[in-house]
């Protein structure tokens, strides 16, 4: 069987193992406060062109995002995310878990506009009850979001304005990060990521370290005392020098950016197979993740030697499949994909 | 000015009122271990032909919403509640505070059914995420609804048998539980109620008292322990016997249903008199609470005498109003209203 | 049976009760936004000779505990207590429900030092661990402590140094505040607490008052929202009108005072009895709350006649037992108890 | 510099890191669902002599403190713990930050004992006020303790014993499993704790693993739905086949033991020079964590060439200090240390 369902399927980058077996006996100061550490965040300091950002290394996505969050918001603040938004869909609830209700807005593509945002906390404001409900303290939104589309800089310079007007942090998840930045169109970069949020992270888990995810913080208030909210939520890793090692390295000689290509060029070739076969997306998406509707036969075909992910039933008859590319995607696996998927016609 | 926007304007009925003054300098232990608690609770327990239920008597709804269902769910477990549901609008978030997902299921008219429950469940059980989401573990329903409607005999039974077959505590909140018994039509009492969920509360603060709801646990796993959960949500009132006079009295002679009838009167002519003049309702319910929709040269005309709720414009031109009877209301109050109604022709 | 176990066996001051009687079918707006509760606001404003702090009323102590030291933590923050302190050891953990540790320091009559703070926080900061440890963030103290001592002004304003020094919010629970300022020797007022720490609150529960905690907030940063953090907790009263009454009667004509002064000559009366009886007293203190060290043999002769609280037992022969007085003690009963232990001589 | 400060100053054992190379682009299923993990498991499993027990591969100590914890308790219940455990002191509050009060026992070698754990259930349950107290729900321990010292099979049994008595969980915090295993003297095993406990985690982090604690649960109640809950905590690994590389690893061949053995090995050299060099211990302790009392001076000359803990100041001339031995330990490093050590005279 050959993995399509996610961007996790194999270890990590080459580079990365190479430099774990190299400095495997070396002794380091634990809690990410050794010197590999300190080369990944000043790699990662520069090619977001800034100095005074704060930047911590993460385990894992679900971690990351109920630290940063729980950092931000006071007891009655709710964060507002798409309905579709993973911490509302799939981390167990662990924002509520740690006191605060995600407030959703709706969304077909996975992503919510600036104006959804206003009127939302317009219609806060402007509630007779309004101290009866959760107040609005933070928005958190993927880029990509968890279907694959991203927002450009316009639609983020205009979900920034709505959090200036309303007094929320912005904070975006970047799982899939380097994904969006290498697609066809994507007009957004780090500088200017760190220009227009408070706070967001880099994935490394899905974009080919083993894993990691760097969060950088712009925002004064969220940096202090960042380290012991990390280490409450289980995150403060005993031997760092292995985050470390992951982001150094992707930071290194463009390697971040490389796999994120050849990610993109996987996930187009993909996407050109199945629109040629005649397969409406589900969602059109740019990124590594592409989402088809196939009759139910077709899902089984490919079934037999693909393993990938089910969105959901479109009627009795589809499927909405997802496959997802990563730096690690064989070109040969791809274009036996595609020969399957031309011999079902 | 004449209030009608809540069941909680005025302070109690008079009978409550006369036992605080005649018993205000007697000596009593506190925290609800009292001898006139104790006589609330056996009257209680006589209204709803068991003795083997266990009664607390707590100060508000919030407190105790927060209380009954941290006692129930383990950290991952969510409750599942409609939409409009009072602890997904308008707690503040306090579920969530308390670490729990309100997993909500869409309504028009305050309702949820048992196939939407039932539905929520096994669409949880086939997604292949599921232990990456939170997982059901109680419903919450309002009966009376938060929009006035009523669950009868047939739907609590149906919920009774989704909840069973899930695995989910049934929890009623019954701030205007006597609004419902007292409704045209309703076909539901105090012991169907201990059969059908595994715990309810029967509201004092709506329903004539100074304060007060009426915790009644029929599940032995919530029983347990329940003393020291109202405590840690800050319930464990000091004077409970305070609170036990507010059900001493009402659970007395009748008093709670005689007050509930009164407010249906009322609400019965509020409604006849709004449908005469041509308004629909908007939301067509039997209890105390009355929706209509009026032009806004009607809502303003009517604002001039009358405070009432304002749910929600329909369109530019029109609000959904809500007026509000209870035990308290004056039907000179009520016939003033419609008089105005009639003037604005 | 005599009931001096605790400070809240009766009802309430009965200018109250006439207040609540001629009130009663008054309409009022709800959740404390009405006319009495606004005259109560002012009334305690002008007691503190400011009009630029936040009054909030709410229930009882516990809740208001929980909303207060809720409202002023960050997560990885915790509060400064006496190991004896209410929150610490008999509120059922509410605090840490909130997700925030108590750290404790000892104590032998319920106080604890500027010294014993500065050291802790001091402590905090020289660990190499640090970041691993729960970060002090607040201060509470309880005036009168839970054994019934008083802290003077000078160790107010030195705890208050201590606090500046550390960035520490002070925050005083007040539960028994008026028993504290009428003690012999006390020399705090309120415009004095109100310039040393940053909230506390006036106790009205304990104080003649049915039910009630007038809450005063002095630091902008917490009185940000603060009715959202009091709906979260369940203290939002619907019927708030009558937690107004309860504070505006105790704040007209000297009420509160008068009550509290009536206690501390009844407690004097109590313990110029057991020390010339020739019983040592467990805590040596000026306020409401008495504790004597007794044999068994007297602990039980009382105990046939008097329900008074056990602290504990100093050794196998005798008991630590409490007497607590209040605005509502009766001198006959003062006398009786005085008669019973003379004649057990 | 050589570093002796701690367990985790190193990558991992050659033969993990070997298998993480051989395996490095293989395609696995995420989150633990894999083969190597299946693998691991069963190795475990075989170790423990027992089929009927759930396995859990988690990333840190904390987190699988937090996990094991929050899913085992009721809202009003808390944890007793030794007040130097690790929760209590080195976790930020992470288990009040999921609601549960950290109920301290005394000690001055690290461990508690069945007597003071029963002692305190009976004060609880003798208590008047024991509704307004936090309930014992669980015991936890770790052994090795945090000072080194090892619970034996009896003090154990004992323990267990009172739990029963009291309806307490018991949880044991293995971090250091292996080296307390190792130790001279040590009379349990693995067989033995799955007896004795409800749930314990077999420490890889400190062990020669790159990362990860294996969690295994007994305990029906404990066992259901485990894997939301770890989800919920951050810690559902997305590449778990890592986590099952090191158990898998670690558990093969002995090498658990092998390193654990050697640790103690060098432990007890360094022990016997520090005696032999007429220096007090802090703790007498059998495992790789050795504490001993120095001078200020020896502290200075150790530490221009060591890096090593500091606990605390025994008094203004003296310093107890921490050397942590390993799996990784060089024996020359050793040599090194007793060298200078012997200098230093």
């Amino acid at each position: 069987m050959i993995y399509m369902n996610c961007d996790y399927n194999e270890g990590c980058q080459p580079a990365i193992m190479k430099r774990m077996v190299e400095t495997n006996m070396d002794q380091h100061i634990g809690y990410s406060e050794d010197d590999i550490t300190a080369e990944a965040k000043a790699l990662i300091k520069k090619a977001c062109g800034r100095e005074d950002v704060d930047v911590h290394i993460l385990v894992g996505g679900t971690q990351t995002n109920m630290t940063v969050i729980s950092a931000c918001l006071r007891t009655h603040e709710g964060v507002i995310s798409s309905a579709m938004g993973h911490i509302n869909r799939h981390e167990v609830g662990t924002i509520e878990a740690h006191g605060h209700k995600v407030l959703t807005l709706d969304t077909t593509d996975g992503k919510i506009t600036a104006k959804q945002i206003a009127d939302f906390c317009q219609d806060h404001i402007n509630d007779e009850s309004r101290e009866h409900i959760v107040k609005p303290g933070m928005v958190y939104i993927s880029n990509p979001t968890e279907m694959g589309t991203i927002y450009n800089r316009q639609e983020l310079l205009d979900i920034r304005k709505a959090c200036d007007e309303y007094g929320l942090y912005l904070y975006i998840d970047g799982a899939r990060l380097g994904y969006g930045m290498a697609a066809e169109g994507a007009d957004f970069d780090l500088p200017f990521l760190c220009d227009v949020c408070d706070v967001f992270y880099i994935g490394g888990t899905k974009q080919g370290a083993l894993m990691g995810e760097a969060v950088i913080i712009m925002n004064e208030a969220i940096k202090k005392d960042f380290r012991y909210i990390i280490k409450q939520n289980g995150g403060l890793f005993a031997k760092g020098r292995l985050l470390g090692i992951q982001f150094a390295e992707l930071f290194k000689n463009d390697l971040y950016m490389e796999g994120s290509r050849h990610a993109i060029a996987m996930a187009m070739k993909i996407k050109k197979g199945f629109l040629e076969a005649g397969y409406k997306p589900y969602v059109d998406c740019p990124t590594n993740q592409q989402y088809f509707i196939v009759p139910n036969a077709v899902e089984e075909a490919l079934g037999k030697e693909f393993i990938f992910d089910h969105e959901c039933r479109t009627d009795a008859d589809h499927w909405a499949i997802r496959f997802c590319t990563s730096w690690a995607t064989k070109e040969e696996n791809v274009d036996k994909l595609l020969a399957l998927l031309a011999s079902l016609k």
